[in-house]
Order: C-alpha cells, then sequence, then structure tokens
C-alpha cells in the first residue's frame, strides 16, 4: 500500500488516498462492524480477500452489476438488511467496486441514520480516477442518472489497480475518456504522457502514475469546491453533451464513450468560437482514438436536443459547458465563469460537423 | 413578521427565523419556482395564502396527514413530480406544516439533484419549537421512525404562530412536552415562567416570547453541534425512554406524550442516583400534569424492554441517556459527556416506580 495524498475538500473532513487495498491499513477502531457492498462481479474476483480485513459480525450485500442497481429500490434493501441487523453509527461501509457500487454505496452512507461513515474500495479505472473521490454519491431514477443523491465525503479511498488486469476494455475504456479529461482540464504535460503511453502501448491499462496523477488533479478541484458552486464545474467538460448522448440512446452508450464524443463536440464548439486553438482539438481527437474511444456523436443533434435541458445542472433552462482554453487549461476570468452558457444553433453546428 | 434570530449552524450557512408566515420577506430571487410540500390539513388552513406568495410555474404536492407520509414511497412520489416538471436546482422547496412535513420535504430538499435550498412554515407548536429548527430531516421505514435522513439546513424557518389557533388540543400537547424539555436542559428561568403561565391560564396555546425563548435554546444548541457529535444530545433529554415507549406501542402514543413520560423517567434515574434533585422532579411532574401531559409509561419495562437498543444514538449496544443535573443545567463535566451510559437495572427501577 502506498499511500499517494489526502484529499482535503472545501466542507467536510480530509481522507488518504492509497494505491492498493489493504483495508486493515485504514480500518479506524472505532468501526466494530462493516457492512461491505459489492456487485456480483467484484465479489467474486475481491470480495473473499476484503472479507478477510472486516470484523466479526460484519454484513456483506451483493449487488446486480449494471446501471439499474443504481435505484431506490436496492438502496431500500440494502437499508433494511442493515437495519434487521442492528448495524449502527458505529459501523462503517465499504464500498467495493466501480462507479456503481461506490456512488449507490456512498449514497446509502450518507442517509443510514442521518450519516455513517464509508470507505471506497475503487476496482474500476473509471471509479479510480473519478468516481471514489469527491463526495458525490446518487442513485438514478426512471428520468435519469445520478438525481437523487447527496455530497458525503469517504473516510478513505483504496485504488486497487491490481484489480485492473481482470477489468473488460470497455470498462477500462470508460475510465481512460476521465483520464483524458483530467489532462485536458488541467494538466497539459499529462496530456504529452498519455500520447507518448498510446503510442508505445496498447493504450489500455495506464500505469499507476497516471492514475495518481489524474486523482491529484481530482483532489486539488474538490479542495477548491467540493459542492459545485463553482470551479468544480471544471470536471463536466464533455458532460453536457455526453449526458444527452446517453439520454438519447437510452443508456446504450456507456459513459466513458459518451464523454470522449462530448469532449470532442464540445471542444470543436469552443474551437469554432476562436476559445480553443484547432491544434488542440486535433490533438483530442488523435488520442482518444489511439485509446480506443469514438470520437463522433452516434445521432444527430436533432435526436438528443431534448435530453440536453435535462442535465442536472440546468439551471433557468440556460445549458452551460466547461471546456479548456487550451490543452491543460481553464481559464477561470474567460467571460468569468468556470462554466459558460451555449448557444444551441452554434452547439447544433459542432455537433452535426462532419456528420 | 418580526425576525426573532439568526440561526448560525457550526457547519452550513446561517439562516433567520421569523415570526409570522409571509414567505415574500424571505424569497430569494434567484429561487425562481417553487415546490410546496403540505399535509391535506394544512394545505385547507394555510395553502391558498401561502401560494398566492409563490412565483409562476410552482409546483404544489399535497400529503396524506401522518407519520405513514415520512415513508421512502411518499419520497419517491413527490421527486417524481418535481422531475416531471422540470424543477430544477434553482428552486426552493417550501414545507407546510407540522413535523411530518419539515422532515419529509426537507429530507427531499437534501437529495433532489444532491441537495435544493428550503424553507420551513412552521404551523405546529411541536414543528415551531423543535422540527423546524436545526437540519434534522428524515423518513420513517418499517423498522422505526427517522431512520434514513441527512443533516440539511433551511435557508430561512417562518413561526406560523398564529396557525395554532386551529391545532387541536393533542398536538398542542405534542409541542408543549418540547418546549419543557427546553426549559429543562437550558433555561431555569423559562420553567419558571411555564410554571406561572400553566397556573394562570389553560396551558395550552404559550404566548409568542415562550416560543420565541425555545427557539433561541434550540438554536444556541445547533450553533455548538448540529451534528449530534456532542452538546446535541441535550436536546435528546427523555428522547431514549421515549423512543422505547414509542415502539412499544407501535406509535400509538404521540410522540411528545411519549417524551413526558420519558423526562419522568429518566429523570427519576437521575434523582435515585442523586444527580437530580428530587424536588426538582416534582416540580417537572407538576408542570407536565398542568399542561395536561402523561407522567408515566403505559407499559412496564418489560413490554418495552426490546425497543431501548433501537434506538438511533444507540452505538456499540450501549443506550444512553441524557439528564439535566438541576431544572435548566446539564453539567456538560459531569463525568466528562452529554450523554451518559446507564444501567438497565437501574432504568427498569425508575420505569416501573410506583407501577
Amino acid at each position: 500500500m502506498r499511500r499517494i495524498l489526502q484529499v482535503e475538500p472545501s466542507s467536510g473532513a480530509p481522507y488518504p488516498v492509497y494505491l492498493g487495498h489493504d483495508l486493515s491499513q485504514v480500518w479506524q477502531p472505532k468501526w466494530r462492524r462493516a457492512v461491505l457492498i459489492a456487485d456480483g462481479n467484484t465479489d467474486r474476483l475481491f470480495g473473499e480477500a476484503v472479507r478477510k480485513a472486516l470484523p466479526e459480525g460484519s454484513l456483506s450485500q451483493v449487488v446486480i452489476p449494471g446501471e439499474a442497481s443504481k435505484s431506490r429500490e436496492t438502496k431500500a434493501q440494502i437499508e433494511d438488511a442493515m437495519l434487521a441487523a442492528r448495524i449502527d453509527r458505529s459501523a462503517c461501509i465499504v464500498a467495493l467496486g466501480g462507479g456503481v457500487v461506490v456512488d449507490l454505496a456512498g449514497f446509502i452512507a450518507a442517509t443510514y441514520l442521518r450519516g455513517i461513515d464509508h470507505v471506497n474500495v475503487a476496482t474500476t479505472l473509471l471509479a479510480q480516477v473519478d468516481a471514489a473521490i469527491g463526495g458525490k454519491t446518487a442513485i438514478n431514477t426512471g428520468h435519469g442518472k445520478n438525481l437523487i443523491g447527496a455530497f458525503h465525503h469517504p473516510r478513505a479511498v483504496l485504488l486497487h489497480t491490481g484489480g485492473l488486469a481482470q477489468l473488460p476494455d470497455v470498462e477500462l475504456r470508460n475510465g481512460l475518456a476521465e483520464v483524458v479529461k483530467h489532462a485536458m482540464i488541467a494538466d497539459g504535460e499529462l496530456f504529452d504522457t498519455l500520447e507518448t503511453w498510446a503510442a508505445h502501448t496498447d493504450g489500455l491499462r495506464p500505469p499507476d502514475e497516471i492514475i495518481a496523477r489524474c486523482v491529484a488533479i481530482k483532489a486539488q478541484v474538490v479542495a477548491d469546491d467540493d459542492r459545485d458552486r463553482g470551479k468544480r464545474n471544471i470536471l463536466n467538460f464533455g458532460h453536457t453533451v455526453a449526458h444527452a448522448i446517453e439520454g438519447a440512446s437510452h443508456h446504450a452508450v456507456p459513459h466513458g464513450h459518451a464523454v470522449a464524443m462530448g469532449m470532442v463536440v464540445e471542444s470543436r464548439l469552443a474551437a469554432m468560437a476562436g476559445s480553443l486553438p484547432e491544434a488542440d482539438l486535433t490533438r483530442l481527437v488523435a488520442l482518444l482514438s489511439a485509446v480506443g474511444l469514438p470520437t463522433a456523436p452516434p445521432h444527430p443533434f436533432d435526436v438528443a436536443r431534448d435530453h440536453l435541458a435535462r442535465d442536472k445542472k440546468t439551471e433557468h433552462d440556460v445549458i452551460r459547458c466547461a471546456v479548456p482554453n487550451r490543452i491543460g487549461f481553464i481559464d477561470p476570468d474567460a467571460e468569468g465563469r468556470w462554466a459558460r452558457p451555449i448557444d444551441l444553433a452554434a452547439l447544433e453546428a459542432a455537433w452535426d460537423f462532419g456528420g
């Protein structure tokens, strides 16, 4: 286990992030019981090893893999099992898995007896560089993804990067989209590193140094603004368009793939407006292609138009994007905002470009 | 409308408390839409007047009066109605009613799009002196009350004390138990005032000054500790026993009535241990009787024993009580804790005293 940094959220207590999966090194004596929450796949691969590190009398809850488990029903079932087992405020929830499990388990931790502790053991690349860090928790409803949730920081995060060996390519690429995003919004050197890495490997499993760099970027943003009040919106780069693509495809397009397409469309919008160099757009498209991610939306703008306004961040029907001004940099003073309102006609032109 | 104080929670933004119900005086321009949540009774009495103060395009949700509305199902129904109406983060939820409505609406506000603003318009005495202030929100499950919830402070609280004229006696007494509790834990002069008031009136509708004093006590506690980490536990006086009485009676005993009995049992426990003067116990019993509240549990200890350990605040199976050392005062240094572990045999003796 290697401690890579401490996250210091702008609201909430600091917590450490480790490379590894040795729970015993972060376990606090006051946690007399644990509730392990994993999906079936993760449980099969890593459940036994993790359960050995937990106190006697701990509870284990296995959910079906996939977004459908981020539901009110699954949340209620796990809560009821915890209540029946008399899990009290001194317990700690251990989320073992990817984005679905950490989002669900974190939201259960946020509202069980008005909030108990939780630890994330992230086994997917997406969770390691994004979902497991930052305190956003949520479930989905029939109206869309992540619509009901809370901000609730974990007490510790373990990045089980050894687990990436068993991760399917599609899941690795989901995570790589967020890796590229982190480079685009905050770290030009990381972007260079990614180009080199993608050119000299199969471009699927990034080394620990790249993962640690992404975590550092996310931790910095969360330290400045952990509640989406300003700077954190830069993490939304690509996501305004991605959410519309996901909605229009009824979530048939995997999240990271939608983010890749979203970054291209939003960057083209910026390039057309002159606020991002064309050359940087070209490099983005090339890097995404090199790691096997798509760079054009599967449907024309018209199909997705209605899904744009349904974004969680939409206020007063104004649609906003956060786009870098060049690779590795977003100017906070450009129009004085982290996320700018966008013109739908311009977005349509960027979206349908070459289509 | 008279502004009586500002609550300054130890975590979270400050918010004002007013006597009155003129929403327009606290309305913020950024709240372009409102979601009014009320129960059927409250809506019939006050809904029309309140709706007039809300922006166009606001949503109105009426729930069935009673604890059964503090459910996952009602929460989901209202959330789905809000999502269907495209209520976004710029909206404000207005809770109009008593404890059930403010707890439910506050919890919806806490988790809708990871948290939106809400304002409490408290129409019952219980909500005015307790539930509407302090940021605790929750729903019930089959396992008990308030087991799933969050800490989420309102942006403003309006105490519609004029509405007390229409409140049934049983509801007034529910609130009076918390009024007496506030005096017991923090304000000996208020206790004297209550004795005089109860002796010279019908002891049902306390004047605004008494309500304002209770709000000030609660606000002070929340300013020191809004997350149940220490001092806030003094608000739990009477409640450890009350929750067991409610559980054993399957919630047939109204909350305030259970709190009255709970304060007597917990105070007798303290008197037996020599940490509360007998004379103060006698005055407590007399005041509760004067305002028509019960002073002895409806079942013997044995019937309620199993419900004691199920309290939300129980950790490691240790049962705790917070009891004053004299009327108006809890010594934080007595055994160094706000809430002390109690001996079950002693509690049984106090509970079954005279029974």
